[in-house]
Parts: structure tokens; C-alpha cells; sequence
């Protein structure tokens, strides 16, 4: 469940920021109560996310240090809400000064003003990927409650899709290791940007978690992910490959694993009817090139002026090593939310 | 935001029903008042829905007569909840006591149990298709009062895709108009099933529609479209295609049209940032093949022990024909509730 | 948590249904599954709630038979959504006639005139008490649910206060008994109405149910209780008569009973901080007298002419009697949604 | 609409913090694009709710400097959210080491001690009434919207009640002027606290405002209000006391007012059949005396053992002074996100 800057139901984030204001932050509602928070836990995942991580860098510095506010005590949960904010440094606003009536094409400076009737032209404003950073301070805390129950997300960038690899993919007898781990390293053109593939498995969900009909598992995976800046496609399973085969081709079959039942294969990504069914979930999201170039770009002002945007700074080519772990946030977040409202299935 | 059985912020429907239950129904609130209701219009949308859209049939005669109940006096809504229900015609549960103890593979059955410790074996129940035939009431309602704003909603089933057609969709200069609205018609082996794609046009939704950032409208159709049963996959404007390009070559470039600002290409689907740009909505569903074949399958029952499952009476061989309008109907939900809020985005 | 015509966050009633339409209903979500409902309950819930407990009597037939659609296999919950209506007989349009452009005073007929643009006269639509109904169909199921976990819901109708009788309250050691649990009977005049004060109390809820700082549980059934038509005033504990004494007079203290903390005294009507504290939980609620009378009574029409409404039928001259179950079933949905909810807060 | 620690649908706040941790604060989403706050009257809001406005204070200093982190640019609201901070001074922990495993009589510490299983024990963690600060920032935010559409909310302590002051009230021909805006004077024992009762006017609400039958405006200023630590009552309009007249003594009859229907009395507060009707909207809240007493008082430890707790420091002897600002703020936020909503109500 997502309504405006909130998302989750019994575990929640909230967040807010623009990437150029004082900070960015957010507040977690629901987490459980009694869980030692691992601190140093939480700055490996920002770590993960900060900028250098796709060979060409951003030049702006993002230390990103979290500071928790509230609802932990003794480095322990209270039950309620936590707090925190993380201060943006290396505010010029100056820089941006000439980006204010310009609308960058594949950005989002025209839709905001479209809407708002007003936007924060400085660095993308609450339409930057800097917003996920709060994100992933959330998806800390919930891989360390689910870590206690045994369930883990892993994320990582596959190669790019093509026909071949999909129909391996098809015949491999389980998903349960991912196909890929290894970074891609394909050549990107001087001053140009590329998309990518993030494939996530979550391991150690019991059958029985999700909320159908409109609250299936796979739907708030879906909408979780796609959340993402530059999120452009989600499948999960076999995915859009499914039409490449008959049904009784692509059948999970049942079979009695240490005791108990499971399926032979996972062409369903580990879930069925929106529920876990106990396997691996496994889903795959689509990320577009980044839409800023090191080159010149045509843009258009607020009077419809063709206007040339000079490249500045320096940015990522590639966004997706730095999705990663963004990806897995949100996924941590759907998965403890449902594995918690779960608890009141049954008497 | 989805809840359980709830989508929907101030459009919402809230929907109910087993697929061999007394009936399925549902409840939509927040429909404006002062809608002249066209029931007529319900009733062929539900006709779309109906088995026998797809080759072979369903042997199951579903007349599907929606009763309204509520919220609409001499045809005219009252701004009050619709509630609405729809009789299950020919239930003949004995049909279905062979399955009382069994999981047939990539079914809900052995997920829903694992859930709830109980659930309803005959024909589904609440995990059925039959329960869409709610939803697409609801988006018959939500289609009329778009239609009085401008919007259309069509969906159409796509040929296969194949890394040819999306190469070429890449270097069309818009997706206006879907690539393909022709039928597939490849052939389906005896007794199995295949899956499919459909892709969905939203035409006439104006720049600034969405609630960033966990509300993206990009989020909210993943989430309503892959809550219907058998979606495994959602992509938007380019989708997963974007990964065999570099960001300058899909960058969609302003122009000035009918003096309005637009872009001369769609590869992002109408959405940037999470918010609407003024050009179509484009968006494809992946479809797996419906899991209940014409031919014996093997399953497994509560103990662990194989089971042979015979067929019995007769099921589409495809789904995708009639989930076309299904797709229609979550958009349609989807894009209403999105254009109601959007009324409180300014003061 | 209630949003237009839902209520509940994990259990949750959404209902529908004018007065004079063809049925009105609801639909209950989170129903936990495995409950053995308890028709014959429902039934005696519903007779209480039907005409005739205060003495005269609507001439309307209500014989409300309740008619579950969903959710229950085998007289057993599934965890999917119930649904239900209750078919409104005696529909007899033309007697409202008179009323289609008229707004009776201190009823809803000009706010929802004003609201919607469009009403429904007949009997009051969606505003009337009958609505109600589907409330109590809830209650009664959540009181089942309630039931096996050792909770009950009791309302009674109270004398109408006075300083006197607020006063002896406060010198009592407990408000472990309610104070006053026979029936009101006052004279009313000859066609004119009366109100009076419903006091519930819930008993065997266990310490640590609530969601504060929002969610509080006095909040909570504040929100449901005044929800219901007619309801005009909310207090937990002394409530308003805590203003006639000093913090020292009115302080809980602890004692240890059966091993266990409990207080001496309940003044605070078992909750602290939002949060049930383990002793009897007691909130009163006040209903005007109902503003339909049996006698004339000047309204306006919607050009703003004074009308002379002459009574018809028969209606009750104190609708206490009859709001009496609808407060149990309040207090039930609010007490057992947040016992559920509570089995999130710990790890 | 309140889950957990957010209250509202379309303009809502989500708040933190414990008064001796780090900060408290929250975040404002859905504040109306375009807004140009006024960051003086915002300060002065926090100035009416800061300690020593009761005749004794509280010897905490609160400077209570907001600092607002995101969501407005050049003092321009972006309709992005609005997250902000407020620092706590003065944290001396170890002044409550002595409570850590005690529990005062009518405080919260040993319900959320039940609930949570841990509890943050200096001076009352996050059920202290500190946390009604972040309210008082997002109630400035709200008003400041309302005053642009011309509608006030102004609330007063008013003497204790007594059957008296009410009969005169129901004689009283209307409530357009809150019967007492002056200060209530008694005399507290040294060392002792006492409660009272605030009166909330909201002027300025067209008729039509409001969504029932759960979301009733009623309802939902109940719930916000019974949310505040301390409040034990409400009710409105004549409230309690309509059970003291019959249905004839109370009808709100029609005129015509300057062209426009309105009622010549205000018995019903502004609000029939859960709708605003155009009238002044006029509640009343009870505070219970504050528990925290400047004499010595009986606790209790987690073991059972009886405890005298000294007192420390110095407290506010009545809390409603400092409550008034906050009941203002709650309704506020009520009415604006009610305002808000309501613009869905028709096509």
C-alpha cells in the first residue's frame, strides 16, 4: 500500500526531502519492538548506495550520515516510530540557477511544475534519486528484523536480457540461484548512459505470506520496485518470457522436500495467487539509462524555447549498481509488512 | 494502494466473493455523484469478460447479471458507496469434492491453505478469475466518468514478444498507436494452454496525474495490473526493451504542439518522474498460461502423495482474450482515483 | 481508522445501502480464518437492533434477514472477504414523495443536498439509521471472534446524568460494574422524543492494546461510537466529570491482584495513555433525542420556503433501546481490529 | 483517519519522537501546492502551546525552534512533503533513572511497558505531551491554508461545567459566540492539578463538508481530539446535555440567511448526519487533571512492590491552557483535510 510519500501497511516508511533542500529523512511506523539495531549494519547499506559505485562517479560528495531520532533507546527498538534525517551537504543552488524555467527532456522537471504548478529546479528536487536514500535507511532496519527470521534479499545486476538467455533461463529446473552475479561491464559511449537489469531473490519466506486479491505479494513488489526512479519494468518468475511456452511446460510440480511440500521448479518466482508458496521469490526490474547525459541536451524553457543544456558535474553512467541496494530496501520493506500482518490470518 | 481486497484511495473498490459461492460482488466508494449511469455499457463490458472470448470455452455459463444495490437513484449516483452483486449460476460443488485434499501444481490451492488453514476447493474459490468479473463492474463505472473527462482506456492483446519487434518498436518515433492490435492466433498443442501479452493505452490524461514518490501513477498500474490473476510481468513505454539502448538515444525531446509543450517520441509510456506528461499512457501485462490443462496432471494432497488429476468439463486454452478487459478495468480504477486526487494538489 | 464508508484497519467493515434501495450490506476484510460462525447470534443481534425496543414503534417491517454471500464454507471463516446484504422490504417510494425538495430540520437532508448536489429523500437514504444494520452484522461477528479470546461488549442505557449522580461516581472505588444498567422510562410527551446516554464496557482485554499516538484506543472508539447516527458525545472513565475534581482524587493506583498489576480504581476507564491497561474498559455515549417527531414540523424547501411536514407512520420516540447493540458492535470492531493489530508491535 | 502515529487521508501528518531523545517532529504530507507560509505565525502557535501559560510551569526550557527540513522553497510550499524537526534541550536522563523500572498511577508507563515489552521511561518517552508539538506545527501549516479559504478555528477554556451553565446554553438560541472565551481561575491545592474543559469554534465551513457514514466530520474531530494525552470527553453541539430536552426543544429550524439557508439555532454544533451544515462547528473536550503531581505519590514497581515517587522538578498544575493550542491544531488538520477531500465529492 502506497499513498503519496507513504509506504506499507503495519510496517510503513514515510519520507520526504529534496536533494537540495537542508535534508532528507523519513520515519519508520510499525517497526517491532525489542530489536537491537546493528548501526554499523545500516551504514554498510548507505555505503552500498552512495555514488562511485558504477565506475564513473557523481562528483558530489554524499557521506550520508544517518542520524536516528527517535523510537530506539540503548541502541534497542521502542515501538515507536523512528525518526531520522540525513543532512544534504554540499548545497550550491547557484549551480542550478539556470536549469529554473528549463524542462530537461526524460526528467521530471516538466510533470512537477505540471502538477505543482511550482518545483525545486535544483538537482532534480524531490524527483532526484537522492530521495532513495531514505529508502534504504528503512530497508536496513527491516533486513534486520527479517534476518532474525530467517529471510534474506539479495539483489544483483544480470546481464542484459536477450531471447537466448531467457529461454535458458526456461529450462533451468530452478531459479533458486540467481542466473547472473557478476557486474556487467559492456562499453557505454563517452558522455552517454546505460540501463540495466537488477535481479533480487528473497530466500527463507514461509508459505502463507501475502494479501489477495489486490494486496498479493507479487502486486506490492510490483509497486514497491517500480517506486524507483527509472523503474521501468517488473516481472517476476519466468516473467514476460512465460509466453514463450505452453502450460504444461512451465508447471511447478510438487514434491515432498525434507518432509515437506515444495515444488521441483520455481518458474513462478515463488508465489501463487499472490501467496508464498515457500520457494524463492524471485523478480527482475527494468531500470532506463539515467536520462542525464555528459553531453549536450536539448531542452525547452517554460515558453516553449528550445534551449541546450550544457553537462555539469559529473554523474553516474550506469544508475543501476547503485539501485541494488535500493531494490533490495524495497523489497525488505513489502516482505516484513506482510510477514507481519500475516500474524493475524488465523485466530 | 491496495489493502487485502481494497484498491483504490477516493475511487475504491472493495471486492468480495468465491468462485462457487452464493455470489461475488462488491462495493465502490467515492464514485462522484451526479453520474448518469449508462447500464448498458456495464453490461457489454461485462459480455467482454465473458468465456468463450478466447477459442475455447469455459463449459461454466456465466451470464454475470450485475445487481446494483446501492449509491445510484433513477441512474444517477448519489456520491453514496455502490454496493453491487453478481449470483454464481450452475454451482455444483460435488464437481469439485475430488480436489477437497488436493494442490494442483501452480494453483493458489496449496498457498491459500498454507495462509488461512482452510480454504474453499471448489473451482478456486476466492483465488478464481471469477473474481474479476467485480473489478470490471468497477472500471465500467470509473470508464464512464473518465469518458466524460476525456480518457480512454483500450487494452489489446499483442503478438509474442521477440527481441525483432522490440528492437523495431525502438526506433519508432511514438507509441501512439499500440504496434499490433490483431489477434494472436498461433497454435495451441491439444489440451494445453498458452499465455500472452496484453498492452494498454491510456489516451487523454493530462500532464501532472500521479503522487509521487511512493504513489507514482508508473507504481500504481504495476500494482493494480499484476494483482490480476496470472499477471507475472508489467512494463511501461519501453519497459524492459530500455536496457538494449544508450540514454541518448531514448531520451523523448520537447516539442511545441498545438501550442502546448510535448515530446516528439514516447519511449517513457506517457509517465516521467511518477507523474503523468500529457502523452498516451503505454503499458504491457505478461500473462503466464493458464495452469488448468485439458489432460491429466500430476498434483500432490495434504499427505505428500502424487495425485493424477483428470480433466474435467472445459477451460479456455487462453486467458488473454478475456483479461483484456480486466487490464482495462484496474487502469481505468487506477487512472480515476489518480485524476480525483489530483484535485487537491494546488490549493 | 475510517475512511468514508469503511472503518478498521486489519478487521475492517465497508458498507453500503440507502434506506429505500433494493438491499444495503457490507463487507467485512480480515476476518480471521477458522472461526465457527454462530448464525443463530447474528440473528439475536440483528432482533435486537430491530423496531419496537422503545416502546412505539416504526410501523416499518424490518425483518432483516442477514444473507452471507462469501467467506464462510461449512459455517467456518476462509479469511476472504464476507460479504452480506439485507434485502430492505416495504420499499414504498411514493410515501417520500412529499419530501423530495423539502429539508426537515436537524436532519441530513440539506447537508447531503448540500454535499452531493443530488439526494435520496426517501426515508432519510443513505443518512438513515438503517444503515446501521450492517454494523451490527459486523459486531457480531467480530464479538464471536472476541468471544474465544475472552472479551465481551456490553452496552446498557443509563439514566440521564446529573451533577448528583456524576458526583456519587466519582466516589465509588471501581467503575468495575456499570453504574446503572435498567431502563430509562421517563415520560415522554405525545408525539415528541428523547434521547439518553448508552455506557459500554468491555471487559477481559488484556494490558497493551492500542496504537497511540494517533491510534489511541479512547481515540478510536471515539471515532467509531460517534459514527453512529444521532451520537453526540463521547467520554471514557469519570470523562467530563473529571473536571470537578483534583489529580490527587483521581488518581488509578496499583495494586497486585492474582499475582498480577491491576488498579484499585478505574477512573480512567481502563485506558492509559491510549494503551488498554488490563481493567474493565467503560465510555458512555450521548444521543439526541431523533428529530423525527409525531407532530408537525416546520422545514424549507430548496427554494427557501417555509413547509409544514406533517408526521407519518409510526417511528420510535427514543431510539437509545435501539442504538444500544449498534455500540456493542462499534466498540466490538474497534476492540478486536486493534487486538489483532497488536500482535505486530513485538518482534 | 488515524493508524498508528499518522493522522489524516489527504493532508495528514505522520509524527515521532520522545521527549528526552535527540529531536521530535514529522512530516506534513499533502500540504496544498503554492502556499506562502508565514514561518512568524508558526512560531507563535509553538509559543501558545510552550510551558507557563497554566500560572505554574514546567522549570524545562522549550524553546521549541522548529526547523523545517524540506517541502518549501523560498518560503513557497513545492506540495512535495514537509518534514520537520524539533530539538529536544536540556535531556538529563539520569533526573529519571529512578523511574526505569517504575510505573506512576495513571501515567502510560506501564501500558506501553505491557504493549511494547520496553519502554523509554525519562519523563514519559513518547506518551509524554511533548509530542503535541510536532501537532502544533502541522495544525500552523493547516491553518494558514484554512485562513486562505476563510475559515477559523479558535479554541477557549471555559468554566467547569455544571448542569446550570447548560440549561442556559440550551436556551441559548445559538452558539455562533462560545459562551465563555475567559480564563478559569479556581483555586488548585498546593501540590495538587486540576483538569477543564476546551471549547473549539471553526468558522467558515460551507455546508457539504464531511464523509460519512464512518468518516464523519464528528467522528473524525472526535478522534483527533480524544488523541491528545489527557482527553477523556467530547462532544457537540449541545453534546451530553441534549439528553436533558426532547426532540422539540432541539430542532435547528431553517431561515433564510443573506439569500442562503441556514439555521436560526445551533443545537446540533454545525454538523447533521455527519456533514457540515454551514453553522459555526462547536465541540467541547475534557482534560482529565494531569497525573503528575508536586507532592509525593504511590507507584509501583515491574516486581509489585509499592513506591513512593517524589516529585522533581516543576509542572504545569493544569494542562489546559497549554492544551488549547493543540485542540486548535487538531481540528485544523480535521478540517483541512476534509476541505481537501471533499472537492472528489462531485464529477
Amino acid at each position: 500500500m502506497a499513498l503519496k510519500n507513504r509506504i506499507g501497511n503495519v510496517f510503513s516508511l514515510t519520507s520526504f526531502g529534496e536533494s537540495h533542500g537542508p535534508a532528507i529523512g523519513g520515519i519508520v511506523d510499525g517497526m517491532p519492538a525489542g530489536v537491537k539495531i546493528d548501526f554499523e549494519q545500516v551504514r554498510l547499506e548507505m555505503a552500498r548506495r552512495a555514488p562511485g559505485q558504477g565506475g564513473a562517479t557523481s562528483a558530489r560528495q554524499e557521506t550520508d550520515e544517518v542520524e536516528f531520532l527517535s523510537g530506539i533507546m540503548d541502541g534497542v527498538t521502542l515501538g515507536t516510530p523512528i525518526g531520522f534525517i540525513i543532512r544534504n551537504r554540499d548545497q550550491r543552488p547557484a549551480d542550478y540557477y539556470h536549469l529554473k524555467n528549463v524542462y530537461r527532456p526524460s526528467h521530471a522537471d516538466f510533470t512537477y511544475q505540471a502538477k505543482y504548478g511550482i518545483r525545486d529546479h535544483r538537482g532534480g528536487g524531490r524527483a532526484s534519486a537522492r530521495e532513495t536514500a531514505a529508502r534504504v535507511v528503512a530497508g536496513a532496519l527491516a533486513k534486520q528484523v527479517l534476518a532474525k527470521l530467517g529471510i534474506t534479499v539479495t539483489a544483483s545486476q544480470v546481464s542484459q536480457v536477450s531471447q537466448a538467455s531467457q529461454a535458458s533461463q526456461a529450462n533451468r529446473s530452478t531459479f533458486h540461484v540467481p542466473p547472473s552475479t557478476h557486474q556487467v561491464n559492456h562499453t557505454i559511449p563517452q558522455g552517454d548512459t546505460a540501463g540495466g537489469i537488477v535481479e533480487c531473490v528473497i530466500r527463507g519466506v514461509e508459505a502463507g505470506i501475502g494479501e489477495p486479491v489486490f494486496g498479493k505479494l507479487s502486486s506490492q513488489l510490483a509497486e514497491a520496485v517500480m517506486s524507483i526512479p527509472a523503474a521501468k519494468g517488473f516481472e517476476i518468475g519466468l516473467g514476460f518470457d512465460f509466453v514463450n511456452h505452453h502450460g504444461s511446460e512451465v508447471l511447478d510440480k510438487f514434491v515432498v522436500k525434507d518432509g515437506k511440500i515444495a515444488t521441483a521448479t520455481n518458474f513462478s518466482g515463488g508465489i501463487q495467487g499472490g501467496i508464498s508458496n515457500g520457494s524463492d521469490i524471485c523478480f527482475k526490474v527494468a531500470f532506463k539509462p539515467v536520462a542525464t547525459l555528459m553531453q549536450p541536451v536539448e531542452g525547452i524553457d517554460s515558453e516553449g524555447n528550445a534551449v541546450t543544456i550544457e553537462p555539469r558535474g559529473r554523474h553516474d553512467s550506469c544508475v543501476v549498481p547503485r539501485a541494488i541496494p535500493v531494490v533490495e530496501a524495497m523489497a525488505a520493506i513489502v516482505v516484513l509488512d506482510n510477514v507481519l500482518i500475516n500474524r493475524v490470518a488465523r485466530l
